[in-house]
């Protein structure tokens, strides 16, 4: 049930950036479920964090870590998301920190934990402390792929994307992995997002490129409007490449934009993998008189469940889009200005169905997997886009009927 | 798939309010689609509309007529929104009005259209200016259970309520019917409600009771979040019973703590009727610091489809009602303050699962038809509660499966 082709390509290593997986049996016996990162001495960390206030004990102390660095091992755990547990899951995060930290010689302060899984359960601690020497073991540059599927939950496909690019006369690598999307019973969704480059990066300047890169990617994706208590993405620059990027230069812009391809790939993949997605759909909105104003729109679009079963039916029901343009709250809006298309075809103008639709050509968009929705609000010169999916009797049966 | 016990009270006559029904054959020949209601001379009416900006030609009229005055006649069609149609929208709107106009001898100004159904398609004029004398020749003041059948469309139940209290010596009436929930493919839910006494209130003051009763009921339920196109409520004083109500009175308050019972009982009604509903959710917000603060948290709970799958399967997972909470936007919130009870049993305290709780008391709670979410976020004195469904496997099939 994911959407588009099921192709990883190449993740290639990063030179300072070593990965180690091992199987604590968290939630199976045997499944690869503890991923160690190490990072190079002198490597940029940066991070973003799920703005959910009930977030979990790894998320408050990972960016406690991070703040007082620098910051040597990243330590993820699947199958359990230390998340609703009290006092006791932050002595838990934090025991985690300790028995990594005296197995490769740095300060418990210089790790950042990551957990994703069941809320409300206690963290294995034991199980995950008797796995790390397996992963410690196991470090090496080139095991992404393998680090993809380690951190896999409900997901169907390991994410990643690679790109490399030249700055001055030196080949740059960046390479990611994401994952998320899955929510089984009692899991709630967490995407995690690792990227690293070789690149040298100070880090103020290292956190605002994730920041924007991910204000741009992740956080314009949607399942189901549940925001989760583990969402985190981190972005390590080694700097072993020896190419230095500085703020505002040419090689900051190429770099950047790649950055930038990189999140919003790993982004898209959590979409097409969505809990019993059958669709893959951008919402557009263009001629915004405010960024706001764009994403207001495009939320409603994207969370109405009236609007995502229509695409589970490959309907075309232009009204359900319309309405909620309508209840989007945009203010003074010209109901006559505005134009709604899917993919190139006008559904909506002058305040209602446009003359030239037929039920034809939008049956046959509909039809299609991938699907644009664009709202031109004609009032201003901000365009924004979210990636969502629809919402399908697999999806209520995922989060439903199965009690893990 | 509606909740609770299928019982409509006697709803009884209001002096000087006739209704009459009859067939035009909007959407199925022979089915019921029309309903006149006549006001007595000198009645007072208030009204309050949906807020999204695509509201259907109707919405407009009314408006517009309701604050012209005195209106004589609502007129109401199911089978079409009369959403979304543009300027030929307005005109048929307009041209309906006329007819009954021109039928009983007053003015167009003096009639508020409603209508309900499929968005985007014309308006049947002719066939409802056909159906306009039958309709005519059935007013009568004992016809509400036949209308509240009339104004249905894909509910599954007539919804009435009916009380009578004493003003001074004089026996007052409240009679109100409602309909909506359904949202039948390419239909969108309309939400109608018409409240009818025979009590003498000024128009200003009617409409300030109304506001307030809607904000209390018809503006705290969800099914689904989608706000339609079409919403509308109206009460109507006729004031034949010859007892006159006046602000700030004693009689005031019996007769406001009334109609927010009666509106209260429509509104519930619309949500135990939902589209593939299993259970009736009451999700109380205690101890905020503001009206928006609790209503913030309780829509976020209430319009989660987390949540909402979780209630279908009766799942205590008090883990995505938690997360709920954290994702609300409340500012500063004191994760260990607060508290969240599924009806009398605690499920979250300090931060995580309440030492209390066993998973056999919640299931215990899950597996009823009526439950309530109870978040006491124990910060300030203010208290809001929504009503909502849970989200079905039928919820689905019903806004996907079926083309009309």
């Amino acid at each position: 049930m994911a959407v588009g082709p099921d192709t990883l390509p190449t993740l290639l290593p990063i030179p300072g950036f070593k990965i180690g997986i091992s199987s604590a049996g968290i939630k199976r016996p045997g499944r690869r479920d503890i991923v160690v990162m190490e990072l190079a001495e002198g490597s940029s960390v940066a991070g973003v964090f799920t703005l959910n206030a009930f977030c979990a004990a790894p998320v408050t102390l990972s960016k406690q870590h991070l703040s007082q660095g620098p910051v040597r091992y990243l330590l993820t755990n699947t199958g359990n998301a230390n998340a609703g547990t009290g006092e006791q899951g932050m002595k838990d995060a934090i025991q985690c920190c300790h028995e990594l930290a005296s197995r490769v010689n740095v300060s418990a302060g210089q790790i950042m934990p990551f957990s994703t899984g069941v809320i409300g359960e206690p963290l294995p601690v034991q199980k995950i402390t008797a796995a790390l020497d397996a992963a410690i073991a196991d470090l090496k540059e080139d095991n992404w792929l393998e680090a993809a599927s380690g951190i896999m939950t409900t997901d169907t496909r390991a994410k990643g994307a690679c790109e490399q690019i030249m700055i001055g006369d030196t080949l740059v690598t960046i390479t990611g992995i994401s994952k998320g999307a899955g929510m089984i019973k009692p899991n709630m969704a967490t995407m995690l997002g690792y990227v690293a480059t070789d690149a040298q990066i100070e880090p103020a300047l290292l956190q605002q490129w994730l920041s924007s890169a991910a204000d741009k990617s992740f956080n314009r994706i949607s399942i189901d409007g549940d925001t989760s208590t583990n969402d985190c993405c981190v972005l390590v620059a080694t700097g072993l490449s020896g190419a230095e990027i500085s703020a505002a230069s040419e090689e900051a812009d190429l770099f950047v934009a790649a950055l930038n391809r990189i999140m919003l790939q790993l982004a898209q993949l959590i979409v097409r993998d969505g809990e019993g997605a059958t669709k893959f759909v951008e919402v557009r909105v263009s001629n915004a008189s405010s960024v706001q104003e764009a994403l207001d729109v495009a939320y409603t679009i994207a969370h109405s469940p009236l609007t995502k079963t229509a695409l589970f039916a490959s309907d075309p029901n232009w009204g359900r889009i319309l309405a909620c343009v309508g209840r989007a709250g945009v203010q003074n809006l010209d109901l006559n200005a505005l134009t709604i298309h899917l993919d190139q075809v006008c559904i909506v103008e002058k305040g209602g169905r446009a003359l030239s639709y037929t039920e034809e050509q939008g049956q046959a968009v509909m039809n299609k997997e991938e699907i644009l929705i664009h709202v031109d609000l004609n009032r201003g010169d901000i365009t924004e886009s979210v990636w969502t999916t629809d919402l399908s009797k697999e999806y209520v049966a995922i989060n439903a009927d199965y009690r893990s």
